[in-house]
């Protein structure tokens, strides 16, 4: 296990109506408040309404229409209404793209160049205001950690950033709030969850125990709840455990002690950089096809442990490939039966851009420090492999 | 799963070496230094002058001899120093015990009536000074909660207190400290870490799923390296889960959402405060003779569940009754096997003060609201099957 730094600050307000809390958190930081969401659900699922009943006694600035892979253009401008007011504190209601942009919006309040500046080069982040967040999507994890992805469509560049100072301070998760969710959000918000819990068990070291039972534990929490919340989307305790395992999986819990790089999200990034795809769909079509193209004699075990202990697959069974194989499989055909698009052709994606996808994978992903390095020509494979 | 609140805010400094960063985190805070320490082996094991030779800008004054069971008037004396030499920060270094003497000192200073008001009422701690902790034992997980129990011989008294305010603002983890613990609190110490997640799992909510997955890796982390521990002192890998284990078993992630009154706990720190044992090993005595007590119709489903999770029982055993009885029976000879005395007479405890310490147990353990309700002669016969 090498040494790590564990601190997942933020505290989590957790299950229903704790919204009640909200004016006592926001207080402790002003009196101006950013208010950042994305479209309309907010006002369809009466938490608008909400805010602005309990926020009363506070000045609320509103930034609306952040993407569903958040803009440079938007970060910017929440950050110019952040000076001109002179905001005390954001609150970012949405799910991880809404909160990746107040992150951004939070430092570069206090940056005086271009705050794409702060996505290429994180130093650069020196100071950011404090941010509390209403969490509507059980997906990124954003809530509780210290990272954002930001794009900028015009280079075809979707990047992620990270500082201790981004780490919310509050974050209100009330797992009704996921009721209404489409039920593709569902389905591509536990992918999402289930790819970061992956990119840390698939790991070079494998000392780390306590992590990887958290990790295990994760997975299996997504395997049995994402179907029952899509079969009924009201289910509190479906809805609860996803949207813990959220946090729980990018907070450093599974990820403490084993370093590397990640090695889906680098290819999906590029995916949504030029296709403009949900993040979750891209990773569950990635996912099955990385881990058959890496599975080799130095891989099964992992994969044989990850069958055994996730999908309780038989230790009596002899041949680990087989084991292997089995567990892939059912990796796919789990996000198949959530719903997902599993190729990129329902996607409308083809091979055009493939080459040049897989060499700005390489170039952003450090691919060759992932738990079986890549290059661009093995990026290429895979992603052909998702066509 | 019911409402909580999550908060860990400590910054956990995990790994060989890491006390070098201390100096850098002790600044944060000031320049006068509270030394809170037990008895002489952070002398013995180097620890002692590497922060001698590390903090030599700061002004430290010591407070040694905290006990295995901390005493009121240890925390009073630490209280007396830090009013006396204007302290800034208090540096606890040791295992549970010294933790949570720290915490209530740090309490203390800011109080001016007796320091066991704060024991007995955690509303009278307004204010603390900040914490910092090496952790040298794996156990109480006290390096990351807000915990503290404090004993008062006289009155044959052991009380647990809280506040946020107590939470250590960074621990530093070096699992290499643990090689020189007697092989016996290697042991106690993991009974310890066991009985907290126990405490979590056993409880009536059946809904966090998440938690209770973390509970049964934590449960097999236990089980896994404390037995290589024992054999192999300066095992790292075994060092560092067990150390790592007993901070995520009592920082909220096993417990959250799981409302209701702990059992083992209660009524061991009777035994500790009439007979001042080793909290972990009255912890193992106490644990399987509960289990086997409160095993019924309303619980063996529970049991099952951790028999197959935890110790990999056949699943196509039919008899409930017989998986809940193997489970409890590998907790045991687990125990036994660890080399922890198995019955109270192994400890010169008899049947004299059995009535009070279940009436003690009764008055300051809320049994009534435990996983199965105890009352006085319950607790008199699962003491009784201890002897």
């Amino acid at each position: 296990m090498e040494n790590y730094q564990f601190h997942a600050p933020t505290k989590m307000l957790f299950g229903k109506g704790q919204i009640q809390q909200l004016p006592n958190e926001l207080k402790e930081f002003g009196k101006k408040v950013l208010l950042v969401y994305g479209g309309g659900s907010i006002k369809r699922n009466g938490i608008y309404d909400a805010i602005y009943q309990l926020c009363q006694e506070f000045e609320i600035i509103e930034l609306s229409g952040v993407e569903p892979n958040p803009r440079i253009e938007t970060v910017q401008k929440g950050a110019n209404l952040c000076k001109e007011h002179h905001i005390d504190v954001i609150l970012a209601v949405g799910g991880g793209s809404t909160i990746d942009c107040a992150k951004v919006i939070a430092g570069a309040t206090f940056y005086d160049g271009d705050a794409w500046d702060l996505v290429v080069d994180k130093t650069k982040i020196t100071k950011a205001l404090p941010i509390i967040t209403i969490l509507t999507l059980a997906a990124t994890g954003s809530e509780m950690n210290k990272n954002a992805v930001i794009s900028r469509l015009d280079t075809n560049e979707k990047l992620g950033t990270a500082s201790p100072l981004f780490i919310p301070k509050v974050s209100i998760l009330d797992p009704t709030y996921l009721y209404t969710l489409p039920a593709i959000q569902t389905a591509a918000g536990t992918a999402d969850i289930m790819s970061h819990v992956f990119e840390n068990y698939f790991k070079k070291d494998q000392t780390a125990f306590v992590q990887d039972k958290f990790a295990e534990g994760l997975l299996q929490t997504c395997i049995h709840y994402c179907p029952i919340a899509l079969k009924e989307p009201n289910n509190y305790e479906a809805r609860a455990n996803l949207m813990w395992a959220s946090s729980m999986a990018l907070n450093g819990l599974t990820g403490s002690g084993k370093a590397g790089a990640w090695t889906c999200h680098a290819i999906e990034h590029e995916l949504s950089a030029y296709y403009d795809i949900t993040h979750g769909v891209g990773l569950a079509i990635l996912t099955p096809r990385w881990m058959r193209y890496i599975l080799s004699d130095q891989t099964v075990d992992k994969f044989v442990e990850y069958g055994l202990n996730v999908w309780h697959l038989s230790p009596h069974e002899k041949d680990k490939y087989k084991i292997a194989h089995m567990a892939i499989d059912k990796t796919e055909n789990f996000f198949k039966e959530c719903g997902i698009p599993m190729t990129l052709k329902e996607l409308n994606i083809d091979e055009k851009h493939i080459t040049d996808m897989a060499k700005a994978a390489i170039t952003h992903g450090q691919l060759d420090q992932a738990y079986v390095a890549l290059n661009q020509e093995d990026v290429e494979n895979i992603l052909k492999a998702c066509l």
